[in-house]
């Protein structure tokens, strides 16, 4: 190539300013560099098996990528689907927790929870490219909805956007205040001053005296108490919350989840369900697949890794050999699960990650009210109470069916609490608080269905959970290459919970065994 | 009833303080209420006819309702097709302009342009109410997409979402240091100050000493220079642009667009084009509608109302009569038209309205390059360059087709600059100001279309500008029932432009109608 990529910048950077270099980089696909490469491995696995442990979306990547390099592959998986925690429920499915509660989902044709991940972020590369690679629809997910609500157990409901609008406005109407009282002098210089309080007034929606305050301007934004219509009907202004009511109830903590990198708009949810992504690459694996494989013992040796597995269709115990070993099954699971072969160092390693619990619930109302009363097209109301959140559909808007939202969603000791419930009464508890921000939810209760991860039988639990001691500690350990044996999952990525996490980690184990392989 | 829905809201406030009448007046549908009611018209309509002048929005809206209610009604329409500026452009359509300029649509199969409105507000309830009603299927279009620029012809590009964080982490750093010196201390007592301290440090991404800095915490919402992979990438940090970087460019300027109240999330677009409502009323309504008729008078007496009308087909001169007249031309184009019989008043304030010239581009491009290389699905780029702004279609993500961006959008003198210019040039005006927001369109140009809304032979102009006098001087006359006839459309409503407004006229102008005709 002779010059390369960055060294190109640099030369730009001599010649045109910071400006050149960042539009050129921009061009150039490097301002947010995708940590996804689609691997490139030739056609060199001919003659070599890789044994998978886990059909998730870790495992089946994997074993997608291999096979097209010529590699042997074998996938065992505890279920009679493959996925994983990518996961859809919907009408006539069953689900049987850990513990016996065996539910049965209710759901109208067509509806249907996602109890695992349910947002794809654009900035989700691998998953970009599978998706444009397979075909599979996205359609939007509202992850900002203005009209959506805050709400607090004080009995505060305000809409996200009024919030957002008063919140801009009172900041700036006080900040443009101290500076003309000659606050933070040493800060700026006069000119500065002024171009700051212009941006203040405009970002700021503040008047000719720099104020925020209830106007026709300031309804523009925020709404009105009637809003404009035909002929004589100019609209009258709403009242700005003040500052006091946002800050004494903590409304605007919840403004920025938005605003979080991976939610950043545009996001999407895959047309009809979030498998979409774990039965397109089910298609494309299946083949390789054994299902209902509950994998009872690991033994690495010098020349490979075997697998000792219950056959749960015909209750007989086998084994399945690789060259080498890609094992996506969580940690949590993995554990338990007996192993010979592995350095003293990985196996203490996989003991030490814990996995969270967390509960959602599902639940289908008669009508979408939502939509018809209130002008929520999906998106997330955030409540202090501890179902935690409640997102409307993100589809079929208008229609005049029926709907699930979900109705729950939280992580930690709230969680646990729920599942300490029997299904029934969860259900009753999430109405409950489902009413208090949606009276009409009450009348309009048809069914639903929970899961909580700690109680899910494949996972025990939500996803890895790390602190910055264990990353430095361990985390290393379990990313990297055990002689012939290696983890993959989204526990070993900084994209945790996310299918983001386990394609790049499945990508990055196929190119980390198939160097090792090269080099063997 | 006995108690009144307001006097019920007392009787709740009396009981329970202001949140249980906030919680109350949503739920009851009172808190943000509609200006749209389908008309109820009973059947009084029987032997009475009704003359609709244009077969817009307002005009097929009136004919669909009055219709109902027994009246008979005759629409006649300029055109060949029934919506006015409800219009979608598609390959093979063919577009000539007031002066003479011709253009074919060369688009690909399934691609559009919108030339008038292209989104649908979620606030507009007339509208969707008429979706829910007509089945018209909605996508989201994703007014905020953090992930579209900000352009200055400077050389300065910012991706939106980063522009947001850093302008809400600067100011409340800003007013977190301020408070910090004791500015604003007749503001708020030593209590208060802790709780917006709180919230500034929360809702302006500020770290543990209140300042708004280059960080892994800050980049997992501003974005990342290099993102979180898997295994041993934890990402790496960006750096917030300065306050003065944004202050200097007016970088802040665009932010606040998508929080206009009409274009609060979740905003959307028709499935195939924003002629659906219109396809959809005129469905309802051909029956009625005389196409290719041009009013060439129009005369009131006592008994009713007679348009003396061109049949462009045939090219005879024709009249249709009805006992009452909703009128839905253009103020533009009905100022032109003699008619006597009207009052002194209204004929004088049909002349005063001016209409505002508007230029949008339509843009095929072989490659949807803006999703592909730039990870931007939908939305809209801003720039001070006269192209005004860019916006990328909502649907179809991820397809490796073509795709045709709205590449110019602009209004008063720079529309008119555009159209100064011959179709082909105005393109290659568009593509070189887009160039400089997205190089590769230079390489995957395919063609375009234009549309300057003053140059349109059945509107000449965009729609009705008002200014706070003539609101207050010729404003109420325009909307005024004239004995028999009168004025319906988006210039007769507080949503100029706006379908919504064309929808609430119409029928706002039926009932004034009905009532007049059920008392005559």
């Amino acid at each position: 190539m002779g010059v390369s990529r960055r060294d190109f910048l640099g030369m730009v950077g001599l010649a045109g300013g910071s400006a050149a270099v960042f539009q050129m980089m921009t061009v150039m696909g490097l301002a947010a560099p995708s940590t996804y490469k689609q691997p490139q491995l030739g056609t060199g696995g001919k003659g070599k098996k890789v044994l998978i442990l886990g059909g998730g979306l870790a495992g089946m990547v994997s074993a997608y990528e291999l096979n097209k390099a010529g590699y042997e592959v074998e996938i065992l998986e505890f279920n009679d689907r493959a996925g994983g925690r990518v996961w859809t429920i919907r009408g006539g499915d069953k689900y049987t927790e850990l513990g016996g509660f065996e539910q049965t989902c209710q759901f109208d044709k067509g509806l249907y929870i996602n109890p695992g991940p349910w947002r794809i972020p654009h900035v989700h590369q691998a998953y970009q490219h599978y998706a444009r690679e397979f075909g599979v629809k996205l359609e939007v997910f509202p992850m900002i909805n203005h009209n959506a609500y805050v709400h607090r157990k004080s009995g505060v409901k305000e809409r996200q956007g009024k919030l957002m609008i008063d919140m801009q406005g009172h900041v700036s109407e006080l900040l443009a205040k101290a500076l003309s009282q000659n606050a933070l002098q040493g800060e700026m210089t006069g000119e500065d001053k002024t171009k700051v309080l212009e941006a203040l007034k405009g970002w700021g929606f503040l008047d000719k005296d720099y104020r925020y305050s209830k106007s026709l301007a300031t309804s523009s934004y925020r709404g009105y108490d009637r809003d404009p219509g035909a002929r004589l009907e100019p609209g009258t202004p709403s009242t700005p919350l003040s500052l006091d009511t946002i800050v004494k109830n903590d409304l605007w903590a919840d403004l920025n989840t938005g605003l979080a990198y991976e939610f950043h708009s545009t996001i999407f949810e895959p047309v009809g369900g979030i498998d979409a992504m774990a039965r397109a690459f089910e298609a494309r694996t299946r083949q390789f697949i054994k299902y209902r494989s509950k994998v009872t013992d690991i033994k690495q040796d010098e020349g490979g890794v075997t697998a000792t597995y219950e056959d749960l269709t015909t209750g007989t115990t086998k084994t399945a050999r690789g060259d080498y070993c890609i094992c996506t099954i969580p940690l949590s699971i993995l554990s338990q699960i007996p192993s010979t072969g592995l350095s003293p160092k990985l196996t203490d390693a996989i003991k030490k990650v814990p996995y969270g619990p967390s509960f959602k619930a599902g639940m289908q109302y008669k009508r979408r009210f939502w939509e018809q009363d209130e002008a929520i097209y999906g998106g997330v109301t955030y409540t202090d109470q501890s179902m935690g959140l409640m997102s409307y559909p993100a589809n079929n808007y208008n229609s005049n069916g029926k709907g699930v939202v979900l109705g729950a969603y939280m992580f930690g000791p709230d969680a646990v609490k729920f599942t300490g419930m029997n299904p029934k009464d969860r259900l009753q508890e999430v109405l409950k608080q489902n009413i208090a921000i949606h009276p009409q939810a009450e009348k309009e209760f048809d069914n639903g269905i929970s899961v909580g991860w700690h109680r899910v039988p494949f996972t025990l639990g939500c996803y890895g959970l790390y602190n910055e001691e264990t990353r430095k500690d361990i985390y290393p350990t379990l990313c990297a290459l055990d002689k012939r044996f290696i983890l993959a999952g989204e526990h070993t990525s900084y994209w945790n919970a996310w299918q983001e996490g386990a394609l790049l980690a499945g990508t990055s184990a196929v190119e980390i065994i198939h160097e090792a392989a090269s080099k063997a």
